[in-house]
């Protein structure tokens, strides 16, 4: 049909980017500077001349809302290339996706097709590019960086020919290096919502908040949501648990009494990035001044885990090599090993992407442990400490959980160190 | 002439209120009974002795929510297979991911892995079952077909060895028959969802909602969203355009006038289910009582072309057949083509899986115009009229769009046809 056959548009980015954008899009502003920043040292890093995220609605890429593809329909292609010419973006979409692209601000040049289809375009860019690396989205391991479904990736092989597919190789280290890492913008904002989770958790966690013999943990809980709520900030997961281990469990019912053990794990969402804190308090019985020695001990080592572990984090360690340091204390101070990681990387999502800290199961865990820490990453630490406590009948968790970011020379927390194992006294 | 009051239409709102179970779990009722009826069926229609969902967190399979897989964080297989002890529905998950699985009601067997990995799970069932035609989810042209990573490729035959590897098959047309069917339930549903829809358009192309002169397209908008949550349904989009074509258009806040044609392009979702219809209405002059026979003629050919396509709609005719016998229509009236589809698939959502009723525009449509229509299907019918209309200084649409259900022996309309061009007199 003659409506569906016009010929490709360019759009300069410079008529897109000139007007003021309102405040909202502070988070779109941040994007764009992780794409003009972050992931083009990380495709220099990783030796990938040119990165293709190839998505279309449904069974999207996860990636795509990265580089402000996550709402398109039809097959759409974002490429980012290292070339003679400088580092150029460039998104292909059909005619009736181009309203997000343009107003992603990403792109320096948009081209838009109709009834052709996408394959010549894309035929047209890569005779252009000539591109050597192909970074695309195929991961065994990591579900972020595993965006290409086959059916796509047979449609680019039916439309580069083999000598293009023959050059394309896994994008995921470049996605682990250019989600993973935060902007000095990024961590201001993580290190201010990591401050509110721990202010609250203190508060919480305070006779302020518990009476033992009355508050529940659903009491506990709803300060927490209340609190966020007045921060401005939301809450993606709480976990609140009295006495013997309940894994993720939510709160209930339970009253807070004398003797019992308070566990909270919570994290808050803030301008997008989320945290993730834990901390663990004992509820004095009537008399008590301190928590009893066994406690005492089990928290002391927990505590050491967990420093031994963020001093020992700096660029270029593997998350395996964490885990090993906080499992170890813990294992040579007569108790079991944590059934999980010792931490994970936070951000975007409470999970994100990146290096875990976490012991070589390759079943559970993958080449994810293998992964090195890098600058600007930023990572929940939890080597927790299960053990058996009779005086509650049954396993209990010491749970401490502290933010980080990765500087050049180690590990910077985000908001002060728990120092001593929280206690809270019966009012009588 | 009649109006567009004309009530053909009895609604009984009360019905709404009388559906014996809540609403969430009448849902489920039919997931779990398209699983256990139309899923089979497919099964064996396209010769699959096994179909196989393999998905996890992000970048997740988006057929899993079908089988109730849409929430699971670790790897996780379902699998539907046809053996000699009969139909078996099975799935594999990671301890945490259980609780969604079984509250889906769908599985017969629920295999939980923990440190293991699924690995040895898969293994042991494909032995046992020893499937010889695998389907899994790849499609080129249907994306909700797709949803089978290459990440996720590679380890079924890492973990699978060749042999089964060998064995796996599209699974597109199996989604197709699955995804695309309705039970007479749903039909139901869907017929309810479509009465109400028309019911509403009617009112809102009439002097009820319309004054020209006063009246924006905006305030129809208004009108359309209002009616559409009392009869407790959401609005999943919403085009009332007038003058000449603006798309997809948004209403603006432009007033319509007396020679305006009014066109509006709407659906509602009503417990799950999506319609879509579109109207056109003319607003007559002063002293008009009928319309220009310009404008009469062009409705006219558009009723002609969509009455002549849902005549031909049956069960074994291809989506392309249709469009060609609607296209032909408005070619030998004299008008160009629509620069689109005849019609699309409705159902969970507003263009859901199965033939398209399109023109062969390999690189648009690809294979889907191609597919067979099959009874339980329900259609959108849509060969818009454009044209140059010299009074609104443009090119205008005749909007008509009807939604039907394929049955034993044709097309079955799910609410009551357009007889004539709506006409919405001027107040004075």
């Amino acid at each position: 049909m003659k409506r569906g056959l016009s010929l490709l548009v360019l759009l300069s980015v410079s008529l897109l980017g000139a007007t003021a954008r309102p405040e909202a899009s502070g988070a779109e502003a941040l994007r764009q500077q992780r794409v003009n920043e972050l992931l083009p040292r990380a495709m220099a890093e990783h030796g990938i001349d040119l990165w293709l995220v190839f998505t279309r609605e449904n069974a999207s890429d996860p990636i795509a809302e990265d580089v402000g593809g996550g709402r398109v329909v039809a097959r759409s292609a974002f490429l980012f290339a290292h070339t003679a010419d400088g580092y150029r973006k460039i998104a292909v979409v059909a005619s009736y996706d181009v309203a997000p692209i343009e107003e992603s601000g990403i792109y320096d040049e948009i081209i838009v097709y109709r009834g052709e289809g996408i394959k010549p375009h894309l035929q047209r860019l890569f005779r252009e590019l000539n591109p050597q690396r192909i970074g695309v989205n195929i991961s065994r391991d990591i579900p972020l960086a595993d965006g290409l479904t086959v059916g796509m990736r047979n449609y680019l092989e039916e439309t580069l020919g083999p000598t293009y597919a023959e050059r394309f190789v896994s994008a995921e280290k470049l996605i682990v290096s250019f989600r993973g890492r935060r902007l000095p913008e990024e961590v201001a904002i993580l290190r201010e919502a990591a401050g509110y989770t721990d202010h609250i958790l203190r508060e919480a966690l305070s006779e302020k908040v518990i009476t033992p013999g009355r508050t529940t943990e659903n009491d506990v809980a709803d300060y927490l949501r209340r609190r966020t709520a007045e921060f401005g900030a939301t809450v993606p997961f709480i976990s609140v648990v009295v006495g013997p281990v309940r894994g993720h469990g939510g709160p209930s019912d339970r009253v807070i009494q004398p003797g019992d053990l308070v566990r909270i794990d919570f994290g808050i969402t803030h301008r997008g990035y989320s945290t993730d804190i834990q901390r663990t308090a004992y509820v004095l019985r009537p008399g008590e001044s301190e928590p009893p020695a066994e406690l005492q001990r089990m928290w002391e080592v927990c505590r050491r885990a967990t420093d031994a572990a963020i001093a020992a984090m700096r660029p270029g360690v593997t998350g395996n090599s964490i885990d090993t340091v906080a499992r170890n204390i813990l294992l040579e101070a007569g108790y079991e090993g944590y059934p999980h990681a010792a931490g994970h990387p936070i951000g975007f999502d409470v999970h994100d992407v990146g290096p875990l800290l976490g012991p070589d199961w390759p079943e559970r865990y993958g080449s994810t442990v293998h992964l090195k820490l890098e600058e600007g990453q930023t990572f929940a630490v939890e080597p927790i400490l299960y053990a058996d406590y009779a005086p509650v009948g049954g396993e209990i968790n010491i749970g401490l959980e502290e933010d980080v970011v990765i500087t050049a020379e180690g590990a910077e927390r985000l908001h002060p160190r728990q120092d001593e194992l929280i206690l809270i006294r019966s009012s009588q």
